[in-house]
């Protein structure tokens, strides 16, 4: 794709503006039928996107790759890294691409996220979220004893010394982070005095390396207005920028300190300190990210493009003012704001009902859809969308590339 | 179980009130041990349900029993049936108790839903949906042609010829439905003499057999406090039963004229002519449904059980006030009312949160939790929250008794 189809495509997705190409499906491929035509990573068969069964998940490659690139250039031009969050993919093909374009690690928030992308060839993890159970600490140190490259997060002296003697027994010793908590008070030890402790005793005990700081600032990714993001976000992560002084100060390893997401990737670089950023959404993108505007643009946050989307079918048009589809909240979520039709205007989607979607026309709306129609939207919120779906299909100018199995997906423990 | 000690639980359940045993875990079981010592339908090794690994999702047997009996016992004492709806636990399992409680059927929203159940010894399918895409056509005739129990809906002269010709190409006749709007405008064809032409096509088509009549009044199955509930729903299908009457005189079949769910079980045999009920969330209920009033109770649902739990883990206590868990939107949905803390009282839980859920003290708490501590959580909407797991565990008190596979999770194409 040349980069001025790419840029009219990223307007077209971002503003609603403008008609596209929307065919009536003429044949169909099932799930199945995808994935029996996909071997040893090549589609034995021309397959349009607009032939895919629905609902399902079309990952859009030009787009996904642009907005890779996007993110990697921007972070080393910011003297920092990426350590992208795959949480938000679940889908070891991405990681992959994401290190392959210079990211320095991935991370993960469950350990059963981290078997399934080791299972899978990435190596390079940091699981953010601290293991408290004797199952859990026994999962992450079987996967820290096939992977050296794994990385714990920590957040209390207790589970500090739980972990180290696990690793003792296991005879290795493992690498640790202390998560700080950014002020949201969900999870991480507070900075200052209590974290400093906490790095002491991780540098004293036997079973751990300390390899640094992990600050998640959640709270401010979505935060709408670049300004007003910019400042609460620093200001946030201030006394994390403290406790990395602390750190350096007392001689302990500062080596990581990772941080921010989507929504201050070009920001995080003026946090002092900072290594890395935890970054997610950036790879799809979807209508939460859309609606916090960005630096150059306050309306609409168009750094990246929405690569992810969902095709529908159309149902049912014997009602004045709607269609219903077959993309529901099992296929949608109910996170708001609701998905969007690509490409479509004078038109909003809602998908409240389990099993329907309902699309209905406002007085400017730019087309109509009759049974059988296919439609595409542009996802909500990526990361739960994500998680319902047990394969994505990678798409090139309107044709299947790829299947990839999102081999995370469910695993939440 | 007795009964006494049941009717206690469910009124814990219900009403919050009291405390029960609450152990923090010693051991764990991953989600793939518990699976390796299910063997022949047997647990090898007796587990508690609190050294199960988290988040997962869990039955109480005793009280999904209970709720399939009492529906059971209510539809027939009023000369109804019952056809329950696979879409709430797409569990194979599940469906067998139903039928050999007394169900005439299942009902299925998707048609690959219908594959898996078919495809688990489900024989008796009902698909509520209509197809109307060539591959989806396709699917269903696939499915009929391999069960001649599987009955399909249509909405839509056009689609019924599509069918009709599907089916003669596959040398057989199709059992079909006819699918009324309720009036939500959602799905199906309104009611009178539109629905009325539209059978006597069908009738007419010679792939096609006519069974009846469907109107799904999901509109209603919320609507708080028994009689508006009743006023509401006995309202919006008169219509349907309006259509029925011209279906008897054309000599239309209305063998089958099935509607109404959990809400409105106990009311839908005063619609005349309704042969069965498409209760769902009976089996397992949910807050959203606990919310809506019994006849009885005006306060609380209390007709069924909260029988589907999910259990999760305290990873963080360090901040006053709250306690963060493992069970976020990922692994509860964003569901309103947020899902509620089992036996417990004086705190509120939400997951807003991706990977985490947030549990709140109130002033008249009756516990506190510490890190590795496991709680219960009666889901907040059932029907989406199953989507989200692979498997149940089945327990009766307080052990693992089996391990269903959740066959349709992910089956909304």
């Amino acid at each position: 794709m040349t980069k001025s189809s790419m840029s009219r495509r990223r307007f077209l997705q971002s503003s609603g503006a403008a008609a596209i190409w929307l065919p009536t499906t003429v044949k169909g491929y099932t799930a199945n039928e995808i994935q029996s035509l996909y071997v040893d990573g090549q589609m034995q068969e021309d397959v349009s996107k607009w032939e895919l069964d629905t609902p399902c998940l079309c990952v859009d490659l030009d787009l996904l790759e642009a907005n890779i690139v996007k993110m990697e250039s921007t972070v080393s031009r910011n003297g920092i890294a990426s350590r992208p969050h795959a949480k938000t993919h679940k889908t070891p093909v991405i990681a992959q691409m994401q290190l392959d374009n210079g990211s320095v690690g991935i991370c993960t928030a469950k350990v059963s996220e981290a078997e399934a992308m080791y299972k899978n060839g990435i190596n390079e993890i940091l699981m953010t979220t601290t293991n408290v159970t004797p199952t859990k600490i026994k999962r992450a140190m079987n996967l820290r004893q096939a992977n050296p490259r794994f990385i714990q997060a920590t957040d209390s002296p207790q589970n500090a010394r739980l972990l180290s003697e696990a690793a003792i027994a296991m005879g290795f010793v493992a690498d640790i982070v202390v998560d700080i908590d950014s002020g949201g008070h969900r999870t991480g030890i507070s900075p200052g005095g209590a974290a400093l402790e906490l790095a002491q005793l991780i540098d004293q005990l036997p079973g751990l390396n300390l390899r640094g700081i992990l600050c998640y600032d959640g709270g401010s990714q979505h935060v709408v207005g670049f300004a007003e993001r910019k400042k609460q976000t620093l200001e946030r992560l201030s006394a994390a920028t403290e406790t990395y002084d602390l750190f350096n100060q007392s001689g302990l390893s500062t080596e990581i300190f990772s941080g921010g997401g989507t929504g201050t990737y070009n920001i995080d670089h003026e946090t002092r300190g900072l290594t890395d950023v935890q970054v997610g959404s950036y790879v799809f993108m979807d209508a939460q990210y859309i609606d916090i505007g960005g630096e150059t643009n306050n309306d609409v946050y168009s750094d990246f493009a929405a690569s992810l989307t969902i095709l529908t079918t159309v149902l049912n048009d014997q009602y004045e003012g709607r269609v219903t589809t077959d993309a529901g909240a099992k296929a949608c979520t109910i996170n708001r704001p609701w998905a969007r039709v690509k490409g479509a205007m004078g038109m909003s989607y809602t998908s409240g009902s389990d099993e329907f979607g309902t699309l209905r026309y406002e007085e400017n709306a730019s087309h109509s859809y009759k049974v059988g129609d296919k439609l595409e939207l542009i996802v909500s919120h990526c990361d739960p969308v994500v998680n319902l779906y047990s394969q994505m299909y990678a798409i090139r100018d309107d044709r299947v590339e790829a299947v990839w199995q999102i081999a995370a997906r469910g695993m939440s423990a």
